[in-house]
């Protein structure tokens, strides 16, 4: 336990839930789990059952470290990214850090905005999940069961099982258009990519070294003292160099050592609005109505008003979010676009 | 021409343009004509061609004088009801406020929240509406050519033809479902009832009298000095006992010298966001966008955004609203039923 970390990624500008989320408050820090925290919060209480908050580190924007802080416990580190490089960059960064605490450290990742509410089968896995690295040099990452056919999820096709829902990973897959993904569902073979991973610093260091080298060495080479502040100076130095790219590209896809075990808990990416919804109480008309929310004449409608009323009218599963002084208004499957309208308004188009 | 006055009627909720139009900021004080200017404003600029300012009063809601003074050009008097009574007693007691100011003279009664365009041909058919006013004790009302099967409006069917777009009314019908509408279209013999009239002040106040005698006997009883202060408290007193009832039906229906003058000039009461968008720019996918409007993937779309951006995605068809805080959005066709929403918003209720 003593050798056990926890790496938090907070980086994310989470887009598709314009107009909620903003820049400058992404979707992990809306109000979106249960007793209206932060998906970050709650991804913080979660990481408490794995180690000590001193161990705990949250990776970020650093822009955002301010409203991060606020959201962590007394103790857990806050570290501010100069620049965004994607995961592979991140989690390397963060090995390299937690290789010099501790040589014979590991270490879980975490998203931080995910929603899981079985804190402890979520905490029973993770406790498997260290075992198993401290045992062996592997790439361990979680599994979710498949349940639907989704389209926005990366896929693992699993391999030779090796214990009760761990198996070798056969092959990372991309994601899938709908009849790919009705196969997969119907295949029995394959899980959702959490991107949830734990594995030894050192393994990981070496892993990242195997399949990105111009990755590894500038991290593996940083040198601080005066801890994070010193660490982060540091990342400053060798950060806007590095190549942006996914772990899963980066490493896993590649690796012979990769392990996937089949996660015992729920599990929700709250990749959309209408994902949001699905968790909602409807009114007997099927409509979820949130805060200043009016439905007249509506039917398994999602209108959301915070901060003013949003009013709908005769509308059929429609998406009307009035949040932050701007309105979103698509059909409910159009939810996993929105991000096309975030990057409109960003860019001053109108259409 | 000394002796005409001009009565405007600017007590309207004009709710139908929720969240646009607000209680303290109904349709006519809302930029909807032309050069952003106020419906309120354009129809004083028709006022002034009819009658010096200090023969045009303005009736409206004594929370509303404020505002609407400001769009008042100097010298016009604003007189604030002290509760709201509906046309027959606002349109009675401008009655006896003239007729005390000239035994002969004669007034022009303008709804404040309609657009019209053409204002020399709105000056020409009211110069000849006070003519005829002058000469006959009739009730002259303006009818507008009905040129599409419209359900919101009343209608006027006209009987003998006096003169050039000048007959007897046969008769005041109330608004129609679509079949009558259609008939009455087709018919030739309907007009839309406008809300517009000139006649002498005594001979208002006398088909008032035969009307609704309960009504006409206080306003003719009123007593006052200090000019529309003192005029203003005298309808204190007896404004609050009066019957809220419209002109149309308390004097109209059944008076024998009702006229109807088939206006020559263009005519749109504004009635709902649709019947505003069809006079706005459209761009190529048909979509009407105003202030911070973003449309993607939109056809036939109203998208407005006034102190924040509205944004619509993957919408046919619709209408989005927002504005002053608050989000509207129902379907275009649903456009006349708004009025539903403003009433749940003021009574709190959610649906």
């Amino acid at each position: 336990m003593s050798d056990r970390f926890v790496l938090v990624l907070a980086g994310g500008r989470g887009e598709r839930f314009w107009p909620w989320s903003r820049p400058d408050r992404p979707k992990q820090l809306l109000p979106l789990a249960r007793d209206g925290r932060t998906l970050l919060a709650a991804t913080l209480a979660r990481a408490a059952r794995l180690a000590s908050s001193e161990r705990i580190v949250v990776l970020t924007a650093a822009d955002l470290c301010e409203a991060v802080t606020k959201e962590c416990p007394p103790g857990v580190r806050v570290i501010g990214e100069p620049v965004a490089r994607n995961t592979a960059a991140a989690i390397g960064a963060a090995a390299a850090l937690f290789a010099r605490e501790s040589a014979e450290s590991s270490f879980a990742v975490l998203p931080s905005d995910h929603l899981i509410d079985d804190i402890d089968a979520f905490t029973a896995d993770f406790e498997r999940a260290f075992d198993v690295a401290a045992r062996d040099p592997v790439l361990l990452t979680f599994g979710i069961p498949a349940t639907s056919p989704e389209t926005n999820f990366g896929y693992i096709r699993r391999g030779t099982k090796l214990g009760e829902r761990l198996f070798r990973v056969a092959e990372f897959a991309e994601k899938p258009d709908a009849e790919r993904a009705n196969a997969w569902l119907a295949d029995g073979e394959h899980s959702w990519n959490s991107g949830m991973f734990v594995w030894r610093s050192r393994v990981f260091l070496d892993a990242l070294a195997a399949g990105r080298p111009r990755l590894a060495a500038p991290l593996r080479a940083m040198r601080w003292d005066d801890g994070d502040a010193g660490f982060t100076r540091a990342l400053a130095g060798v950060f806007p160099a590095l190549e942006k790219i996914s772990v899963d590209y980066a490493v896993l896809e590649n690796a012979p050592n990769a392990l996937v075990l089949e996660a015992a808990f729920d599990w929700d990416d709250l990749g959309s609005w209408g994902a949001w919804a699905r968790r909602q109480p409807r009114d007997s008309n099927g409509n979820v109505r949130f805060g200043e929310a009016v439905a007249i004449d509506c039917r398994d409608c999602i209108v959301v008003g915070e901060g003013g009323t949003a009013a709908a009218l005769g509308l059929r599963d429609m998406i009307v979010v009035h949040v932050n002084g701007a309105t979103l208004t698509c059909p409910t499957a159009a939810s996993q676009d929105v991000r096309r309208v975030s990057d409109a308004v960003r860019e001053g188009r109108r259409e």
